[in-house]
């Protein structure tokens, strides 16, 4: 092609494009129009729901099947997510409470879950967010569930056991786990620190390329981050803000081994959420006696066909012999056969709770940190 | 209006937003099409100008004129600034070298500028961004210029004298600031401490409500926070990530004198920009004496009618005498009313080295953090 049939391919690509975002935001504008109709229809019902996380849900998914590229689902998705954002935000923005400080993952999640047009607050703890929930201070709290470096699933659960807020959602983000070290190349680490799972997380990675190196478990990547800045033979396992904030070099990146490696959040509401077709239910069993009890207490499941997505056990802090299970249930509470499943499992335990049901992450992708 | 009709409105407003959703969808989807097939024709040419910022801003303030609402200008702007993003992020996502670490304002104002479809890479000191877009290992840089309230403004300043970069973009965030204190109440605050900066910005504040408490000038705010956590009667002013830092309750909110107390950042790339008929050119001139010499220096641009946005001082490292000053002329070195009053000033000058001229920031509005 020759220089001036390019400028005009160019030239024409661009008037396209002009006109195809005037169109955009037409309609971006119309849809706001809309969504500022159904706030009054709301506000003249006496109505607070403006967010409703089930139909979000929806919206989203609809979006990842009609897509025909070439952005990727989670792109668009997110695209559409901050449009819906900007919209629900023109009533007023939603106060979201979230484990702080800025700047980490939780934060992230935020912005994932409800795009940016929200008031996103940060809180020192896991509780303090509960409370802001409960309280009304905010409308939705965001909390790790299932952080596999820094073991702070065990403050949400045991939260969750005595609080009146519902599960209505969970947002999964992708982490990522990179050498830090001053020692300039492989060869000079002389031992690696992390906590024992993101040791675990990398084994591979580290037997390949570190075989016989040292091995030494601390209390979060981040206290490791902190211990070899100061050294010049040791290297930590950490994510991006740790390399940043000790100035510590990257010496090999997303060396975890398994590269869908995440972090999963929970969303906490006041309401409970209706079902979209693909949800989860979070539920709280405690058993007296472990041995026996726990196959009891899943065989209705196994029976009616029903998954059990995840299961941990806490100690109770009720009595020592006393163990809490934390389940989700593939399915809403609101159909039939789950329904049957937890009354079957409510007949065996000592005590039952609904922690909620909720539609299932849409757009699934990388986090921001 | 009766139950049954609102739920039918209701029921009607969201299948009008279903559609306009498609729409919008589908709209996007072809114009990341058109992307494509422009990064192939550039491609083709041996092109890697795949981002032009005289073309994003003059994109952005179609936008923004075209806005009739519902939706505020800043917001419209965002989202089509997140669509422009995801586009262009289909050939490869821009590569953004910012001071960190994540959580900053810095990071916040790359974001702003570039959307979220970019790769953002923090690091750990000023002269490390220029270094990384100087050897191509980043696209673009993004460093604060104006920073009301850690004073890092030099450091970007003294890099710009050296560097071949060039400015090729600004952004205004809105900063506010908080007063944070264990005391519980105003009247238990004894002392307040923050960076000289903020304590003049939240005078008039502090006037009226903590009148004949002591004021105490630190180094920033970050480290007034730290000291004060410590503390039961004393007082930081500091921003939210503080706060949650230092789990410092915040007894007071927005403080600031002036609501719209901004912090401000430049964008430095390898490439210089077309003029985009709101522009603004930064200059270095170094001058022998300051007496006089300002004066004479300012005289061509008044005469000429041309607008000195600012003007900053900064002592030369070459000699001793010698003085820098850093000025911001409303327009583009392009036009020749303004390479009029640059050859004017020239002549008076020492030195005179154009830093970039580049448009207006477009979308000004509140930072996150």
């Amino acid at each position: 092609m020759s220089n001036s049939s390019d400028s005009d391919a160019l030239a024409g690509a661009r008037e396209r494009i002009d006109a195809l975002d005037a169109r955009i935001q037409a309609l971006i504008g119309e849809r706001a129009e809309i969504a500022l109709e159904v706030a009054r229809i709301k506000q003249a019902q006496g109505r607070s729901d403006f967010y409703r996380p089930e139909r979000e849900a929806e919206v989203l998914r609809r979006v990842a099947e009609r897509n025909a590229g070439p952005l990727d689902d989670a792109t668009l998705t997110r695209l559409m997510r901050e449009v819906m954002s900007a919209c629900l935000a023109l009533e007023s923005p939603l106060k979201v409470a979230y484990l702080g400080p800025e700047g980490t993952y939780t934060q992230a999640a935020v912005y994932r879950h409800f795009g940016h047009a929200v008031d996103a607050l940060p809180r020192a703890a896991i509780d303090e967010i509960f409370r802001e929930v409960e309280a009304g201070n905010a409308d939705f709290g965001v909390v790790p569930v299932e952080n596999s470096t820094e073991g702070v699933v065990s403050h949400t659960l045991d939260q969750l056991v005595g609080s009146s807020l519902s599960i209505c959602g969970e947002v999964a983000l992708a982490v990522h786990h990179h050498l830090l070290s001053n020692a300039g190349t492989l060869d000079g680490v002389r031992r690696v620190v992390a906590h024992a799972q993101s040791l675990a997380q990398c084994r591979k990675w580290l037997d390949a390329h570190l075989p016989g190196v040292v091995r030494e478990g601390v209390s979060s990547n981040g206290e490791a981050a902190r211990m070899v800045a100061r050294e010049d033979s040791a290297a930590a396992i950490a994510g991006r803000a740790a390399s940043e904030f000790y100035s510590l070099p990257m010496l090999a990146s997303n060396i975890e081994d398994e590269p869908n490696n995440t972090t999963r959040f929970l969303v906490l509401g006041r309401q409970s959420v209706p079902a979209t077709g693909a949800d989860m239910t979070s539920i709280l069993v405690a058993i007296r006696n472990r041995p026996g009890m726990l196959h009891r207490l899943l065989t209705p499941a196994a029976e009616a066909g029903v998954d059990l997505a995840r299961i941990e056990s806490r100690p109770s802090r009720r009595q020592a012999w006393d163990y809490n299970f934390f389940i989700d249930i593939e399915g809403h509470v609101d159909e039939p056969r789950v329904r049957q499943v937890l009354d079957a499992i409510e007949s065996e335990a000592a005590f039952l709770k609904v922690l909620g049901s909720y539609p299932r992450s849409v757009g699934f992708g990388a986090g921001s940190p």
